[in-house]
Parts: C-alpha cells; structure tokens; sequence
C-alpha cells in the first residue's frame, strides 16, 4: 500500500490518459494543471489522435510510452477504463486515478467491479472512480481538474464529493490556508480514507488530516488506522449525513450507506477523531493544527483590548472547557506593567482600549514565560490609538517564539482584513469571532490531552 | 421619551461640547465624523479657546449657542458634564449624548447621579455616560469617534461594549451590512435598551434590531418593551457573560450585574427576543432579516449543485427544525427540467456540476412559485462551467422578484468572493458556509411563527 500511495503522491513519471487539446476538457485542464504548478517528473500525455498538446509530446497509446509509469490518471469513457488497465500493467504502473464517472455512482456496478478485478490482477491501486484528482504539494503535483495555484501547507483534504472539494481547494487559496495534499476519493472502490490515514500518518508534509465524508464502508478498518494516527497527528472528521432526511440524501448522492450517526459519533469519540460540526468549524480547526504547538493542558489566559470582547470568549471558553484561571499574584504583578490603573489583571487580562502594539507584546510575552499558562488567546478590537498592521507584527513575531499555542481575533474593518490576512500568511491562526478562536483552541487541548492518556 | 430620541437621531441641531482642534481627540474626531458622513442640520462646535474648527464656527460656551440646541455631544472631563447640564436646558435641549468617562464605572457614582439628577431636573435625556456616540445613518448623522462611511441600512445596532461596537462599525464596513443606527449606551444612566427598543419599533428605516448587552437593570421594562417590539420587527440579542467565570468578568467591565442567565434565556424566550449564540451568528441573521421576507412557514426546498453541500443543508436543516420535505410530484415535474437525468428531484434538489445559472434560475423560480415552498436555500460551489458572477446575478433577481426569503451559501475562490460581495450589496444574504444560511432562515422562520402566534 505504501508503495502504491508512494505513487500517487510521489510518481517520477505521469501518464495522463484521455489527455486533451481543448482547453476546458478534462483532459486538457488535468495537464494543464500538471504542467504549470510546477510537476518535475515526465509527464507523459496519451491521446489517440494528437501528437503534442501543451509543448509535451503525446503519446497514441499507452503501450507506445517509453519506460515506466508511476501513475495513471485516466479521464476517458468509464467503458474504455478497464482494458486501459491491461496496459497499464505492462507499463510497471503502481496506481492509477480514475476521473471517469459512469461507475457505481450511477448504478454501474457491473464495470465497477470489472475494473477492480483487472486492477487487484495487474497489482494496480485505484484512487475512485468518479474523482476531480489528487494534489501534493511537496512534488508539485497537481492532478486534478480544479482550481491550480493551491497555496502549499501542511493540511493533508481528503474528501468524499467532488464539487465541494473543488469549491473549498478555491476557497482555501482565497484564505490562504496551506494544504499538503487534496485527494479526490470519490466512489473509494480501492483506497479509501484509511489507506490515506495510514499513508498520511508517516508524511512528514502532513500536520493534520481533513476528512469530508459521507459514509465509509468498512468502519473497523479506519477505526483501527485513525486510532493509529491520532498518536501522532490530528484528525478532523466533516461527517454528512448525520440527520434521517441527510442519511438519505447522502446515499442517492454518493450511494454509499451512510449508517447510524450515532455508531458514527461513539466510534470517532474512541478512536481520538475530532469530529467538526460543520465546513467553517472543520477549517478552523485545521488552520490551528498545521501550526503544530502543543497544549500542556487547559489553562488559558485571554489578552484582549476590548472588555466585551474578553467577557464572550469567557463564555466560549468555560462552553468549551478552557479553564480560564485566577492568574497567581506574580504573573498580575507583571501584566499590570502594561495597563493603565483601570485595566484588569483578573483573567481576561483587559489591556483596555488605550492598547497598543506594545502593552499586546508584554501581555502576550508574559503569558508565554509563565508556566501557570497552558494556551493563550488574544483578542484585538480595532481602535483609533493602535495600529492592526503593528498588531499583527507582533502577534506574528510572538507566535514564532512561542511554544505555547495561541490563537487570535481580530475584529474591525479595512485594516483588519488586511491585518488578518498578514497573520495567516504567517502561519498564526486568526478568526473574525471569538468563539471561532476559542473552539480551535478547545479542539488543540482535546486533541493532546487525548494524545497523552490514549485510554480515555 | 419619543421627543427626546427623535432629538437624539433626527436633530435640527447638534452642539459638540469639548470640540477639539487637534486631529486624534475624540472632540476632533466626532466633530469631523458630524461633518463628512453628511449632516444637514446645524453644527454648534463648543471650546472656550477656538474661534473655528474644521472651518466651523466655534463657540466659547453653550450659552453663546445662537438659537436652540437640539442635541448635545459631551466630549469634556467627567466633573464638568454636570454643570454643562444645567446651561444646556437654557437652550432648550432635548437629549446630551456623554462621551466622557469617568463616572460609575470607574466606581464614581455620585458624580453620575448628580449628572442624572441635574438632567431629569432640565428635562434633559441621556444617552451614556461612557459611550463612543450614535449614529443614524438616515439623517447621515455620525456623532461617533468610530468609523465614519458606516453602510446605510436598516439594521439597528445598540451596544454596551464601547471598543467592540467600534469595531464592529469597521466591520459592517468591509463586510457590506447596511445599518439604520449605532447606539453607544455606556453605563445607561438614563436611556437604556427598553427606550431605545420603543422608538426602533416606529423607526420606519429600521427593520431589525440586534442588541449587544451585558445585563439590564430593568428587566421587566425590557420584557415589556421586547414583548411589544417583536410583534412589529425581530430583535436579535447577543447577551455575553452567560458563564460564570463570564459573569465575573462582564460585572467587573462595566458594572453592570448580569444576573442569572437561565432566566434571561427565559425571559427572552417569552419575550419572542432571538438570542444569538455568537458574534456571527447575531450578524448573520440581522443579514437575513434585513431584506424583510417573512416565511409562512418552515417547509424548505434546498437548491444545489453539490451533493455533498447538499447533504450538510440538509442535516443542518433537520437540526434546526426546518422541514426538507418530499416535493409533490408536479414540482418535481418541473424542477426536471433543470437538470440532468442523474439530478436529484427529491428534495435538496441537487442540479449537479453541470448547472449554470440557467439551471438556477429554472430551479430557484420553480421553487418560488410552488404553494408547497414557503422559503428556500440556495447553495452553489464553485465550477468550471458555471460563472459565479452570473449566478450572483440570477439570484439577485430572483431575490427581488420573489416574496419567500431566500438564503445563500457560496464556496469557491476569488470569483466567489466578488460574486458574494455583489450579492451583500444587493441585499441578499450570503454565506461562506451551509450552516449559516439553514440558521439564519430558522431564525427567520422561528420569529415569523411566534409573530404569528404570540402566545406561544
């Protein structure tokens, strides 16, 4: 298996079988996109009837390609996929990507299984059918159909649906959220998320693993793997299909059984899997996770500017159960240094609106040397005497010297954005709500205190 | 109490006490504020030692004011407000608006009582102290040291949190939502959320009202006044320090005693107030209450074209007690014509990948016309064959054209972005995620049922 996903990821060469010469094709964008995020491996295009398409020599057939291929993506008539796979056999190919829909999604489960059979013979691992691709970011590979210029990170996105996939690797490039991989799983008829997981559990580019899923078939096999994973690196499951009338929905769109919520919900909780109620909450999370520092429990101090703002993430906090604790004299003695009289060194720690870049540095600074400090939020209101841009630098700079885990909001208008959008270039993971801030931080804590007591 | 508010959002007449030369001085700052956002009535700036500022004439005392004063903007230090006072009811004043801190949340009561003593002596209401002013965007009044292009709209923002309602301000900026008023209320010595609530009721430019509080002193004039408010217009709530450890820090913030929150859960609930959970969400739904189409009921028809986003809408959905019921078979009908033939005419009806904006303009127009639909929501994900600037455009006119609410979730990249933000400046109610379309039309949903049936 591992040779296999070795392929997906890591292939020195790619065939792009069902490559095209006209631009919006599948056929075209697939190398298209292969070509220009920056592939440096051969790239072998292989269509009947062309002789070049984008500057690369094209191939007739697959038997007429010189030397090996790694991978496969095939993007052709779901009929003419499985003899392809002969070929493909005689070509040293360890695995292949099956674009082409027409499989058991649409009820074709006869040519599913053909597929698979000629697969499992020629020792050829299928990622789909009925997928928009795979990206690497490491290897540059992008082979899908989607959006190209996806910013490089550490968050490996695995996801069942196709159009939502395809959306979100846009969104993610306009929010600037660094993605290590993006695996299109589609019908999952061979890999399915737990060959991922265990894949992705070895990957040094990978901090955390996104799954968008519908359903899964063999639950005791993930169960085993995410519970393996989560060891070592985090698990964010987006599960579809919790209510009766989704259940329902789900099946008719992906047509895998989607099961008991429930079952769902109990097994996730064993294994260590965090499950995110919904899109923003799964990506939040995320976001927290690839900057990889660690809680040592769940004792938060909350810096703010703006004492509305601390009293909601007071609230978030104890919902989520942060301990927002009485700081010890010593460690209010030294918050004090950076507040006028009328600021609060009781936790939130309120620098008030008169805060600059400054008293934020010294607050935030010495929350991170006091060792009564598990985790840290910081809170910013936009204000007239103090500058989002400088905020966001020093917020930056403390983040990178910190080993304790920090998560931010910032809320205002024109200049915020701006400011936010500096910090998650940053790597520092910034939120327009408190309670966002708040919940990725409580999914950090849940996930090392899990981590430490396997057990519980 | 009507006269003195009418005073305070549609002044003939303004007279900013404390008025200051020096850009970056609050009494600077709200005068430039007064001036650029557009207001048409008269300027009075007060300082005893400016003869013109902003190239307005200044003058050294209230008492040297031409002709009545209909409004005051107190920006002085707290001792001086008092005295102010008693020369203001010379002029005939309605309503003072104090700016200036100092009074009982920095534990000086007997200063805010004389201030309170000496205006219900002058038949003086205030607003404050410790606030950062009002706006009301219909008589382009901005007497705020906050943000000064605030989007007209009608949303009404009141808040206790004068460094996160700044902020905020700045926010609705950025993110396009239009509102009526801002109200700073401070330590609400006087005026409080209960008499803001009975003027907004009448205010034809306002169509929600979305509360930031703390705690209120007065809860059963609150009840009373929520009670007779939601009859006519929502009322959005975001009440912090929920916890304890929130509560403690909220009393210490603003002095204010938050009082249990069960029972202001309660009390709003009886009351018909929504109580938003978070920052967010008290946006979101203002958002969709804004353009002000009121459900019958809660049968919805979801129109996508991902499955998956599909399935999230609909588990969300059934969680927040919307109805994604089975189309009758000549809606059905008539949404096939919308699709594929491996679309989904069950409800979500899922146009697939392959929708343009035709597709949704087919589907969304079907939906509105059928009896069965009371409201509707519309998810899209980015494709390569459809413009997502096209379908901003389809339901924008779709929108305006239809009397059932509509909300939408967009995911996607730059495209989206631009395609969401037209549809914010149209009026619509857009969302980065599935969730918070399905909440803010239960929102909706659960205001129109209780205006309905008041005694539920």
């Amino acid at each position: 298996m591992t040779e296999a996903l070795d392929s997906v990821f890591k292939p020195k060469s790619v065939a792009i079988i069902g490559a095209s010469r006209s631009p919006g094709k599948i056929g075209y964008e697939i190398l298209r996109n292969i070509k220009e995020y920056g592939y440096k491996g051969k790239i072998y295009p292989v269509n009947p009837a062309a002789d070049e398409i984008l500057d690369i020599k094209c191939y007739h057939s697959v038997l007429d390609v010189p030397g090996t291929i790694d991978l496969a993506i095939i993007s052709i008539p779901a009929k003419f996929v499985p003899p392809v796979i002969d070929q493909l056999a005689e070509k040293g190919t360890k695995a292949a990507v099956v674009i082409s829909s027409g499989f058991s999604e649409v009820g074709n489960k006869e040519l599913e299984e053909d597929l698979i059979r000629r697969a499992r013979r020629a020792g050829i691992r299928i990622i789909g059918p009925n997928v928009f691709g795979v990206l690497y970011s490491p290897t540059r590979l992008n082979a899908t159909f989607g959006p190209r210029d996806v910013r490089p990170g550490n968050i490996a996105f695995i996801t069942q649906s196709g159009a939502l996939g395809i959306a979100l690797m846009g969104w993610t490039v306009t929010e600037k959220i660094g993605l290590s991989a993006v695996v299109s799983v589609g019908n999952k008829a061979d890999i399915d998320d737990s060959d991922l997981l265990s894949w992705f559990r070895k990957d040094e580019n990978t901090n955390v693993v996104l799954i968008y899923m519908e359903g899964i078939a063999d639950g005791r096999k993930f169960m085993q793997e995410a519970r393996l994973t989560t060891q070592f690196k985090p698990i964010i499951v987006l599960k579809a299909g919790k209510s009766k009338k989704g259940m329902v929905a789900a099946s008719s769109h992906t047509g895998s059984m989607a099961g008991s919520d429930v079952v769902y919900s109990a097994s996730f909780k064993q294994a260590g899997v965090l499950r995110a109620e919904n899109l923003e909450q799964a990506f939040d999370w995320a976001l927290a996770f690839s900057a990889l520092k660690i809680p040592k429990g769940r004792r938060v101090v909350i810096v703010t500017n703006g004492g509305g703002v601390g009293v909601m993430a007071t609230d978030s906090c104890e919902a989520a159960g942060l301990e927002v604790f009485d700081p010890p004299e010593d460690l209010r003695k030294e918050f004090k240094r950076y507040m006028p009289e009328f600021g609060s060194v009781k936790n939130p720690i309120d620098l008030t609106g008169m805060a600059t870049h400054e008293e934020f540095r010294g607050a935030l600074r010495t929350a991170i040397k006091h060792k009564a400090v598990d985790c840290i939020i910081a809170l910013y209101c936009e204000t007239a005497v103090s500058d989002p841009i400088k905020i966001a630098d020093v917020v930056t700079e403390v983040f990178h010297t910190s080993n304790k885990p920090i998560t931010v909001t910032m809320i205002g208008g024109e200049n915020v954005s701006q400011a936010m959008a500096l910090l998650k270039e940053h790597g520092v993971p910034v939120y327009p709500d408190t309670e966002r801030a708040v919940s990725a931080m409580a999914a950090l804590v849940r996930w090392a205190e899990r981590r430490s007591h396997p057990t519980m």
